[in-house]
Parts: structure tokens; C-alpha cells; sequence
């Protein structure tokens, strides 16, 4: 948790690694802000998560895509829901600015 | 639950009533696009809500007001954690363009 208000404050210019901080824990469901600049998920590497997430992207723009489905373009106010257990990459962000996610991680138990 | 896959999509021009939609439905958790076009909480309206609400301003602007307590001023990526039965309404929305929320109702007990 930290003392953020704003969801586009304090992005740092350029750091070399994406940004994850917690805006909210509660039971069930956990509010994260994501800052990628041009990062993307290792060749190879597919999340599995133990929970659901629903994601927004805000600013920048990111291609994700879901195994075994062609990638889709985010731009901002797009969002997806990924299931639990949903393979998926971030294939690319824009390197030309920051991109701003939420992330809802929910039980969907 | 609707079709909708961008925030910022379907917004139509100065409908007479505040716009609510749900995007997606959890055990314990609601997400919620809220969409005001200068419309307030009527005069005296609290709202007391049974769950507690993760809400977060993204165009245009808002004052939001806890029950004794000073109004607080929101503009874009500006969020406020309202945890359950805290009373609370809203006091202004921009009449000039729409206000787009995103609310996360949550189970806090």
C-alpha cells in the first residue's frame, strides 16, 4: 500500500523496470498500478495467474495476447478480463511514453 | 453486463440521467462505469452504501463530500477508497463535459 491519490502522479521519467504498487488490499480483491515503459513479458514467458484480473489500460498502448489467439492492440479505456489460470503475455508496450494500467485481482472462486 | 470493451466508448451526448454499467460481476467484487454530465447527489442525499467502493475520476471533474468533513475536489486519475456505510455524496460533476468513473464495489467485511 502507499499514500498515491492520483493514478498519473509520480511516474518516474524512464525507469529502467515496470512500476507495480498496491493502491487497495481487501479481502477478495486486490487495486494495482501498473507503469511499463516499452517493457514486455520475456520471450517465452506466459503469466498464470492464481487469481482472476480485470485490466485497464490508461495512457501509452500494449499488445497482449492470450495463448494460442492472435494479440490484441489496448489503447486507452480498453480492458480485458483474464480469467485465472489464463495464459498471457504483454507482447509489447509503447517505448514512447509510459503506459498506465489499472489492475482489479480478484477471487473468482 | 454489457458489450462494452473501452471506457471512453458509447458515451452519449448530454443524456438526461446519470449513466450506470456494469462491466464486470464477482463474488464480491463489482465493476462499474459511472458517467455524469454536471449531475449531483440531490440536495440533503446521502449515499450509505452495504459494500465499500474504490472510485476513480478519469475525465472530467467532480466534489465529492464525506458527511463532516470538507469537500474534496477530484480531477482526472484522482481516486478515493468509501468504505462501507460511509456517508457520502457528490456534491458537483462538470457540466461541460462528461465525468467517467470507475467504481470497484467490494466486499470489505
Amino acid at each position: 500500500m502507499n499514500s498515491l491519490t492520483n493514478l498519473f502522479a509520480e511516474i518516474p521519467a524512464e525507469p529502467p523496470e515496470e512500476l507495480f504498487q498496491t493502491l487497495l488490499h481487501a479481502p477478495g480483491v486486490r487495486i494495482e498500478r501498473i507503469v511499463s515503459f516499452g517493457h514486455a513479458s520475456p520471450e517465452g514467458f506466459w503469466y498464470d495467474q492464481e487469481t482472476a484480473e480485470w485490466v485497464l489500460l490508461l495512457t501509452g498502448g500494449a499488445r497482449l495476447r492470450f495463448e494460442g489467439e492472435e494479440p490484441i492492440d489496448l489503447r486507452s479505456g480498453a480492458f480485458v478480463n483474464i480469467p485465472a489460470h489464463t495464459r498471457h503475455r504483454v507482447e509489447w508496450t509503447d517505448p514512447s511514453q509510459p503506459t498506465v494500467w489499472l489492475a482489479i485481482h480478484y477471487d473468482s472462486a
